[in-house]
């Protein structure tokens, strides 16, 4: 079998589960999830032998460190992915809530209903818990997915798969609701993005070569995630503890974070003031200040202990640089001055914009969606944090007696 | 200058108008608005010469009768274009409407707020009323715009252009928010779906053939219309009074929209009592039947008095085939059997399902809003008929008083 073949059968049955799926009530899909949390556990040691298979390969081959770290799937690792299974039961079900209702004179009442997407193809990379956070998600909104890992987790990938299917299946659900891609070619990917008809929605679930090859190749929609570059602007008016507070929360608590600040901005009438606090707290945090005279790249992410730091004149400059060099991400301003912040709140164009608020928020779980199938710099259907209810499309549901359009 | 530079730099224009649009308030749109319509009316001898270059060169390139009919501006289409951008000014300004707010227990208030896009692309053919449509809807969601037209209107959309832009002038709008693509290669529609970072959106109003095009080169997201082939099922508990009536209106009222119905699926059960219902009707409406025996092409979208007939075992029988041919876009059960309908309504995938109700209100006014860009068969961001709101992105705006992650 070809990967095109592969693709298109794993398409057709994905297509054939979520038309059965949709009728499932809420009770029966937590009753799935729990069986799958259930089958999660009893496999753990197949599981496990699996992935130290793929970790043995990973090292002998010369995986960097980090990619082999995020390949291993250590016990509480284990454990965390299948208490998030658990967790997702308690969630709201978002299908079928009603979004609006109209009765028009004509005589029709139109409900605009949430609806599940149908399929969803997932493509990810190297963290194997990604199979069984992404199926848990699109189970729970009674959307079908296909996955696709990294060929460097397949063997962790396969054993996850067989234990969510046996889940689905000891339910009374079409294991074919969660699939797994088998070849790991790069055709698999572009298949997958140009199955239109088959998938619905494609979501990237890794770094920014992977998201750039699969839209070049996609006919069908793509909810992306690039990189997040995060600006802390403090402005003359800032309380400039609370500006140090903010920005070192923003760097530092997890300089790994798509979330976390790459840049600082700061106007040039408190520079005098606020710099020496900066470079102060910068040795003891151990954070490598970049400034303009050397001349960095203010689009780099860094994901380190490092930050651009650039003087700027007002907040119009501080808006316009974010606009231009951020990432459409997460951005702060500090300041005291209400007029000053509302301005930047509406002008700064990012998913989520922040007065007196670290950057870090920036996250479904602190959003209060209970769950994140990723953070979207799109503008498109979802803006920041996806929970649930961003894996829903919706339809327009009318009744009435026998009416005709006039 | 060629096609590409020509787009950066229209790109370019709309990514500073957009920015400018943002902080206009609703009363300030408005007045734009009312300055376009005038502009229109007083420029309309220029506008109305410019259509009738294009109309005579039409006619000497041999471009067929419907062809030339869509590009022909007559007083009657000039007048209700101007008297729609008056209307959109009646209609509430989505931007800045608050769509949802938490409270979360660290301190934080979230705000989900609807926001611009920023720059949307317009992609059109023949209809030069087109372009001033999409341009009031976008001004009024504080979206910049690039249009790009056919080559055969090209004149016409100049003078339009020239018109819309000096309106927003008098408005001390900035003119770039509205702005023609100059050359109609088709290269200018590949550089503007391929413009990440300037365009936002491109949504494209026109055939199958245009739209497939588009999203083929396309690296910024396309919210499209595909076609319409829509269905009405007559249940074996239909009033056949009643499913005649919808059936009549869903085919005949006006064949060549998108949601006029191109199947009729009836249940076995009562074929004999309303087959010779539907041939009286055929033949009085000049409607042809186009039964199982010819074999038809299901997926078909005949824009004609022109109707496929099928017989169905059951409503299961139904859905499947409505969900194999049918484009998603609206369909119809007539049945007085409430969990039948229900049942319909639920498995049937489509932007819009209908009870008892005819195919042909899928329609942004029938809907009640206002006024429609297109009507969508993706099922990502918008579905079904697409008015301002759908224009429209949103932001998280989140305050505090030095709220940090803990």
């Amino acid at each position: 079998m070809t990967t095109a073949e592969e693709i298109r059968e794993l398409g057709i049955r994905a297509r054939a589960a979520a038309a059965e799926l949709r009728p499932i009530p809420t009770e029966q899909k937590n009753k799935a999830l729990e069986e799958i949390a259930n089958s999660l556990e009893e496999m753990k040691d197949a599981i496990d032998a699996a992935n130290a298979e793929d970790v043995k390969a990973a090292i002998e081959n010369g995986l960097s460190a980090p990619m082999v770290d995020r390949l291993t799937l250590t016990p509480s690792r284990f454990a965390s992915m299948v208490q998030g299974v658990r967790d997702i039961i308690n969630l709201p079900d978002p299908v079928g809530e009603i979004i609006k209702e109209v009765s028009r004179p004509v005589g029709i009442e139109i409900r605009k209903v949430r609806e599940p997407f149908g399929v969803i193809a997932v493509v990810f990379e190297s963290r194997p818990n990604v199979f069984v956070d992404t199926a848990a998600l699109c189970l729970k909104t009674s959307n079908a997915i296909i996955l696709r890992g990294g060929r460097e987790a397949l063997r962790s990938n396969m054993a996850l798969n067989e234990a969510v299917r046996a889940g689905l299946a000891k339910a009374g659900l079409p294991a074919d609701a969660v699939q797994l891609v088998k070849t790991t070619d790069h055709a698999g990917v572009t298949e997958l993005v140009r199955s239109v008809g088959l998938v619905d929605v494609a979501i990237p679930r890794g770094g920014e070569r992977l998201i750039t090859a699969m839209c070049e190749a996609a006919l069908i929609p793509v909810l992306k995630h690039y990189k997040g570059v995060c600006h802390v602007y403090v402005d003359e008016s800032a309380d400039l503890e609370m500006a140090l507070k903010v920005l070192d929360n923003s760097k530092v608590q997890r300089p790994s974070a798509c979330n976390a600040a790459e840049c600082l901005l700061l106007n040039e009438k408190i520079a005098d003031q606020f710099m020496p606090m900066v470079e102060k707290w910068a040795e003891e945090k151990k954070v490598t200040l970049h400034k303009e005279c050397d001349n960095p790249d203010y689009s780099y992410e860094y994901l380190s202990l490092d930050i651009n730091v650039k003087k700027v004149k007002d907040i119009n400059e501080a808006v316009k640089h974010i606009n231009k060099y951020g990432s459409h991400h997460s951005d702060a301003i500090v300041t005291g001055d209400e007029a000053k912040a509302k301005a930047f709140l509406r002008d700064v164009d990012s998913a989520a914009v922040y007065w007196n608020v670290s950057t870090r928020f920036t996250d479904g779980a602190e959003f209060g969606m209970g769950a994140e199938i990723g953070i979207s710099t799109d503008k498109l259907h979802a803006r920041g944090p996806m929970g649930l209810e961003e894996l829903t499309s919706y339809k327009y549901v009318v009744t009435g007696d026998g009416i005709i359009r006039p």
